[in-house]
């Protein structure tokens, strides 16, 4: 990548130019040549965006709602952009094909900007570029940027580490898992959103989200975490729901959380950079050659992967 | 950890007492003084154990599966240990007192062996050390180990590289999430159990996934994923399904793709273990002052985190 393209993408992704936006998100996606010299010029415009992460059961209605968010922010005049990492939602194309058409429309909206990743071998859990793939869109003057994933297990971590509100999308249906789920979901919500509220049981799953979440020790600035009834695909509780993330967001900004949040994720993204290239760096081609060359050794119990290992890092 | 302590330890476990194997996984699980120095010693015993895993949306009746078949075990004779890494199993504590006590009774058989391990920040997801401590269990003796996790996201792709044999139990009411969770649960399965079949739908659900069964490609040794049907709760088709367990067992050996199987995993181990010990040995203290004392610099843009990273590595 010359300095010459590279000057001239990022000059137009600062335009909020769709296509130059989606080139780079291939370019990140795809960890193409020149990926990291992009990113680094692009840094500097980013933090301004609010990321909010969506996230619940498979069903729960999270691309619905994102919908409906993202509609109501684009009357509002804002910029929005959307990182689908939820191989189940209509935005990456998981889904079926009613829901999908179903979608669409805001995505044709000007200031809204939809892309799909890959979810990490394609098995679940955030893909590793998200936090750069959100790092281009924030760059290109978005407010607010939505990443959706489906939330069970470790890409609930990941996206509580990622967004700074985190909305949990329940159904009444939940009902049964939303005890189960306590140790997971109930952990990182800011805002609990229960979806599809004119069904049965509405009322009692949403009494059973406020009792678990008096349970739970207070955040670090004293958010209080709200349980928000919505019926998306009616537009029913989205502009409260905008509310409650604005009040979030202030109070984020307010209380400082915001900065410490920030700070946070700069730490492992740094961390995670550096495991990287460490290991990146350590596993050439005689190393790989080396460990495949001895892996019927340890199969038999020659030796022993412990002191292998070892062996290998003497060698270094 | 003296050598007189470990080797003690080590024939203990080799003779499958319950009070070292437990003191074994307690080191292991809090990566105690000594733990490398024990898995090294137990690593000549291990092998031998078929290792089973177990995954599925939460309320799907993986517990109940897993009780049904360690009774089973228990009647043939048959070794079991378990590695219950699911927040919502009952092994682990995470679910209501009746389930916990209903899962009490297998627990007491002379044969079978129960551990719980939290989940990694308790957000979900196998822990680091589950391999660690199916080798322990291995060592001791049993023919078969059970790891039952909650799945989806990052956990199943995990469970489908350390089992031998990945079990995906559902249950009629997930007919929406089937279509849905394809891209994960659908691809791991070797066996697809469908619980709770006595329910509305079962038959429905069931030639649901067969159909999509026929869209995968075949598997690399040609086995034939299979649904089977259960109502684990009234024990009914329990016994089929360890009968399917078996062949799949038996086919892995036949076709020799147990080997490669587990030399994938050992690979996968010294590719974690080579990580792991290449950033324990990066971030000292001094790495990690520098760090912290440059997060602002890098938050206020002065300098971006890929810039930083070089800079790290360079100082090195």
């Amino acid at each position: 990548m010359t300095d010459e393209f590279l000057n001239n993408l990022v000059d137009k992704i600062r335009a909020s130019d769709k296509r130059s936006i989606a080139k780079a998100l291939t370019i990140i996606e795809n960890e193409s040549e020149g990926n990291e010299k992009l990113l680094k010029g692009l840094y500097k415009f980013t933090g301004k965006a609010h990321r909010i992460g969506i996230t619940g059961p498979p069903g729960a209605g999270k691309s619905t709602v994102t919908n409906g968010l993202l509609k109501l922010m684009n009357e509002k005049g804002l910029k929005t952009g959307v990182i689908a990492v939820d191989p189940t939602s209509p935005f990456t194309g998981g889904a079926l094909l009613g829901d999908r058409i179903r979608m669409q429309d805001s995505g044709l909206l000007e200031n809204v900007f939809i892309r799909s990743m890959a979810t990490r071998g394609s098995l679940g859990g955030l893909c590793k570029n998200v936090v750069e793939a959100c790092d281009v869109l924030d760059a290109s003057g978005k407010d607010f940027i939505i990443i959706e994933t489906v939330g069970v297990g470790q890409s609930e971590l990941d996206i509580a580490q990622t967004a700074d509100t985190t909305l949990v999308i329940l159904v009444p249906e939940s009902g049964d898992s939303v005890q189960a789920m306590k140790a997971g979901l109930m952990e990182i919500a800011d805002i609990f959103v229960l979806n599809k509220s004119d069904r049965d049981g509405a009322d009692a799953v949403a009494a059973t989200i406020k009792n678990i979440i008096h349970l739970k020790p207070p955040t670090p600035d004293n958010w209080i975490i709200d349980v928000l009834k919505s019926t998306a695909s009616k537009n029913i509780g989205i502009e409260e729901l905008f509310e409650k993330i604005l009040e979030h967001k202030s109070h984020l900004m307010k209380s400082g959380y915001l900065k410490t949040k920030r700070q946070q994720q700069l730490k492992k993204k740094i961390t995670e950079l550096l495991t990287n290239k460490l290991t990146v760096s350590f596993w050439g081609e005689d190393k790989k050659k080396y460990l495949n060359d001895n892996l019927e050794l340890i199969s038999e119990k020659k030796t022993d992967p412990y002191t292998f290992v070892e062996g290998m890092l003497d060698k270094k």
